[in-house]
């Protein structure tokens, strides 16, 4: 089986990739590395068919066994189970998708529990700067990952859903996140009724760099990029075409330049301020 | 087999967690779960044992497959080949057993790819606040917990190894890092040549909740907490012996209250913003 599943890494690096990577040695576990490999969002789900509860608290086991910054634990996740007030947090976006997913979940970065312990050993808390924010931050980031890693194995769909950034007071309101409690990302999961796409990537060439951060040849990959993506997943429309002229190829970098041409989440600064982080 | 993951994992979530699950249904899948419920920080390696370049290029891609924020995969791996380039990182810190490990990257946060393709395309950038920094340091800590997901599905342990952010300013200039890219953390790999620990972990009780944030148990948990885990991992020594009288108990809540009593990290939020983040 691990022999099958290094010939299936390579076809899945190739593809997602687009470029050769020499086959690996068949060792035992390659089956889950590919499952990795083979990553992808999912956005629809069997309807009615719900994820266990045990299950889900083992995937949450999973996600909060992952490492964490200094032992420091500086991350929670919110399962929303209650019907309506999933609909509070699935409503405030546009895509009526997330709201029929059997399960929303979001990751918190909570620096709060740290603060209490100091609080509660007398010890005052020394560090009011960028790094608590930061650190909470990864540490909910290196759940979520491992969450989606431990979901798919089992053959459950994931989509990470970070555009409740973009209502971040609002989604904080819901979910009564005390000061030092920030929501990371949403997440839909379920059992997947489609088989979903695979995203392809920018090349190993120019994500793993040896030695030194090396990027020269970055325009000509991203054309290249473009071109490969355009070929298998072109954009359906034109993002903002009101603003902008209809382009005869239109590929990755152009929509996420035009993506990021709209301010988007500016006010999230002002909300981590307001749940007390020192930016510093 | 899978019967048996799931007896494993109910046993594994009682030993980090401290509290009985109820035990999952046996489906396939199971045994990648299980072993993320196992995971460890490993930090001993067997001499002389190097990880195969093909496997390390493909644990690579399975960080790199990992969602990314709006598709934007604003996170890079440096891997260090070479030994002399090695030692300039790591002898900047001051576990000498980092520089023992057959392996060593630095998963970085990218958003000069970003604002190149904005000029390429001719589309001013127009989100110069949080959101880049924080986006690019979640990518890159998701793909993080993924290399560890999928290094340690094959038996290889790692470390994150955090620690580099002390000497940000450093790492980047040894890494030759441009404006918009910073360290995130570093990583060592290798063959483990010891069992290794499982770090406990605070109650599930105490970090997923329901419906909306609840802590009024907290200071109980972890009072709870700090016994369990100087039960089975009691401190070696009290940190900062020399500014604090010795306690009779000595438990996690204690050592973090005065590992963060101390400033650590306080020059990270100039680095980032020398690096050309507007943080409002």
């Amino acid at each position: 089986m691990s022999e099958t599943a290094a010939t299936e890494i390579a076809d899945a690096v190739r593809h997602r990739f687009g470029e050769a990577t020499p086959e690996v040695e068949a060792i035992p576990g390659l089956d889950a590395v590919l499952r990795l490999v083979q990553h992808r969002s999912q956005r629809r789900y069997v309807a009615g068919r719900a994820v266990d509860p045990a299950l889900l608290e083992v995937l949450c086991a999973a996600a909060l066994s992952a490492p964490s910054k200094s032992d420091l634990q500086q991350r929670d996740i919110v399962v929303l189970e209650d019907a309506a007030q999933r609909r509070r947090v699935t409503s405030l976006l546009d895509d009526p998708w997330i709201g029929e997913a059997p399960c929303f979940l979001v990751f918190l970065g909570n620096n709060r529990r740290q603060r209490q312990i100091h609080e509660w050993r007398g010890h005052a808390f020394a560090n009011d700067h960028l790094d608590p924010f930061f650190n909470a931050a990864v540490d909910a980031a290196i759940a979520l990952g491992v969450f989606v890693a431990a979901a798919e194995a089992v053959g459950l769909g994931c989509c990470p859903i970070s555009i409740i950034r973009n209502h971040a007071a609002k989604v904080s309101e819901i979910l009564a996140l005390p000061d030092h409690v920030f929501p990371v990302a949403g997440l839909t999961l379920g059992w997947p009724s489609e088989p979903g796409h695979v995203s392809l990537r920018l090349p190993l060439a120019a994500t793993v760099h040896r030695d030194r951060f090396d990027d020269r040849e970055i325009r000509a990959q991203i054309d290249a990029y473009d071109r490969r993506r355009a070929a298998v997943q072109p954009y359906r429309r034109q993002r903002y075409a009101e603003d902008y002229e209809t382009v005869p190829f239109y590929g990755w970098s152009e929509d996420k330049a035009r993506q990021y041409a709209r301010p988007e989440r500016a006010d999230f600064g002002a909300f981590v301020r307001a749940k007390r982080f020192d930016l510093r």
